[in-house]
């Protein structure tokens, strides 16, 4: 399997600075490609191995390529955004070099006679699919996935093992959902029915039933074992192109703009509205009912508590420093206001002195 | 499916104002309820939408039906708590709405011969259930749930698709889990047996077997994909009606006490011990063998490092601001100490200078 | 099921003082043990207990031996790390009592013809294995693990129920890891390729192919619903003896040095290296692209953002406190700047002050 830089720039676009003829099978680093092979230069700081490289091709952009004290002997192909050329030419190459899954229904799999599944999806082992599912063509489903009753899947979307997704939600095309993610569980919310304080108190919590469902545009990717809830009386709302790493929790009726990424370990509780654009970092943490404009960044290990309606970036969180010298400015941080007061005094102090100069 | 209002009350208590034999059946909010439709007024802040709704009836509490300026051609159900109401309400509704499950056990289950599984129980798909096992009356165990041996679950428990529980573990009567917990894994003990230090460091962790179980009390809720330890020799304990989020880590040996509720991304580390009626917020994290009192709080984000011996709120975390502004504090507070020094240095000039003034 | 004295420290080293054909069949604390238990002291402070104890022998290190006022009546198995020693017997004494799984594939698994697997291992129900899989000797898969094409589990490793293994992943000798944990799932990898600001910006993230693997070395143990993400190109590695809470996040490209333990909560961005005997507290973060060298310690809730080149113990988490107290110093924390403002004023003015004294 190789091509030519000619097909190449058929099918992705760009251009050929050298010989189109030439002939590239897989991809590698520019330090590491042979002949065969195509690098790409995302990084001007990289372009002294654009020199070097033994790559029979580089995918680059005009400025660097202009940079270049030699094209001599070299082929290139000429893009605006060579990462993002290298990575839709890389899946390519993956896609053709995969086994092919064969579409049907595995014998293991349990599927309601009233589901509707597409000639060409792929059903694997222990699949469980209830009533009223509909399950768009190029589906995979694999082994162990639980799609519970009326939830529609949109065509090429790829479950992988372990999914669960409860009943009542819609996935769009294309969506990609990793090992162990929960999709539709019941939102957290119960309300309290308690009289009496202390140890007189009775009473309970009274579960608040979880009627909405979750719906998720096109072209989302959700990491392994993140949760999405479901909503209590409208959807959780996911919109097309957002990216979610692992272990993320996104409470009830949240909803999270177009094109946003949510990276690992972060935690949005209910009923908060993300924006478009957004970046949310590791490990961040937004409370509930509160409102992201878009183009908000909230760098890792932050806590939002508050809407923010102003694009830009936003923190809260400190780096890790020697322990010790942590814990004396921890210390007085706990009693700030008594390192104020003493300001407060000496500015008295200075003050008076200084009307008594005067005098 | 529709209930007049007096059979409403004699099933839920709560007394009708207005006509008894009006007919509801289903719920919707105040501002887009029909006349066949209950809606609820639990925040007096939408008082108004009482006296324009078409809603056929309101749940509202005694003091805010006195407000209203007419109760003309309105049916209420006065109720000291009217969200509680609408919850369990609205549970009967869904409940009569869903789908009855067969009671048995799927032919693709593996059941060991020795367990014994109640005849109303529903066991779905790709269960495991080994031996010695107990299910109570009208458990339902959703598909691919794995039950380890001499594990109890009691009487009308619902274990979502991929949960895992563990061996010799004890889940109460009405327990809901969700999709992905693991219930049961090994608590996090290794005991050091290195000798030398540095590179010359030689020997491993030993593991320290977890012999305990997890024993959880009647109408808990646990989050999808949350995990709690079994103890090392003695149970990890989650008592009656605590309600547990997403994405929660609760350690080995953990005691939480009943009606506490702790939320998504939480992580208790083993051995700690939470008292009856705490809140502990998102994210926060709670060290090992430390305690908290009853009724204690602690807000989304923060850290607990010590036992907190007295109800109350307890906070340690910063809400994010500016990015620009938040470093140019930050660096500030890594150095405190020297702005410490600073003020004390001004303090002893000042008093020098004004004993100098007084002499 | 009872042991000399003798045979015990035959199998594990030590040294009986006492009588060595005394038997005993389990293990219980040093308050509770009966003359047929074994029992240990790993902290000297419970030495008063090592005096009234019934236990029928007691492991304890000789300088704690030492102490004791009288050893009368009584028996020891002397040894340098008694609580090791305990955790290695103990580990002994549950391997003989559980029952033993019978080794082949049980029938509801689902596994390709070209996966090789030992004759002694034991294969779950529900578990699916994919083409060209190698599953080594005594190794446990227990229900609804799924391992994906052509990874290479090592002998002895026990994978709990409803593990995920995705492609081309290598687990090391005696692995254990617990249910519903993730290993090479894709990691979190976009290229933007967005052209415009604002509401015109227009193009969309493309997704970076993950070609690496995961890398696990022997004696690794992993907690439940942990996620480790497959490399981009390289693999993301984990060495020898790592050990890994529940809930954790490893990105892709990671490496994680021999040793280390991560404890539960924590997560650590992309193609960040750790280095050996290392020990990242609960909920830690650690950027992406950073270093810690061997011999670091992160306390917990902590954040890393940048690299950590020397051994030492660091940290950014403050413990919580009353929530008024709190509150009160974090409106000044977010406003240092003008607080060493104000103190810049005050040394100014006592400058100028003292001057005019010396004038």
């Amino acid at each position: 399997m190789a091509f030519t830089l000619e097909d190449i720039v058929g099918q992705f676009g760009g251009e050929v600075v050298g010989d189109a003829s030439h002939r590239v099978g897989s991809l590698a680093p520019l330090d590491q490609a042979a002949p065969d092979q195509l690098a790409f230069l995302a990084n001007p700081k990289y372009l002294s191995q654009v020199e070097s490289t033994r790559a029979g091709a580089v995918l680059i952009n005009a400025d660097d390529l202009a940079k270049l004290a030699s094209r001599e002997g070299r082929n290139f192909i000429v893009t605006p955004n060579p990462y993002a050329y290298f990575a839709r030419i890389a899946q390519t190459f993956i896609d053709l070099a995969a086994p092919k899954p064969v579409p049907g229904v595995h014998p293991g799999a349990t599927v309601d006679p009233s589901a509707q599944i597409a000639a060409s999806a792929v059903i694997g082992p222990n699949v469980t699919i209830e009533a009223g599912v509909v399950i768009g063509e190029r589906v995979r489903l694999d082994a162990n996935v639980f799609i519970g009753r009326g939830t529609q899947i949109g065509e090429g979307a790829h479950l992988y093992p372990n999914v669960t997704v409860y009943h009542g939600c819609k996935l769009g095309d294309r969506i990609i959902v990793h090992a162990g993610a929960v999709i539709g569980s019941d939102g957290f919310g119960f309300a309290p029915d308690f009289v009496g304080e202390g140890d007189a108190r009775t009473g309970n919590w009274v579960k608040i039933p979880q009627v909405g469902g979750v719906s998720i545009g096109p072209d989302v990717e959700i990491g392994a074992n993140t949760t999405i809830d479901r909503g209590a009386m409208a959807d959780t709302v996911i919109e097309e192109c957002v990216k979610i790493d692992n272990l993320v929790q996104i409470g009830h009726n949240c909803k999270v703009g177009a094109y946003t990424v949510i990276a690992g370990c972060a935690g949005i509780a209910g009923s908060t509205t993300i924006g478009r654009h957004c970046m949310i970092g590791g490990a961040v943490g937004i409370a509930g009912h509160v409102t992201l404009a878009d183009y908000v960044i909230v760098t890792a290990k932050s806590g939002v508590s508050k809407s923010l309606l102003k694009p830009g970036m936003y923190t809260s969180a400190f780096p890790a420093v020697d322990h010790a010298d942590w814990n004396r400015s921890a210390a007085i941080m706990r009693n700030l206001d008594k390192l104020r007061d003493r300001i407060k005094a000496l500015e008295a102090a200075t003050a008076a002195h200084a009307s008594t100069d005067k005098a």
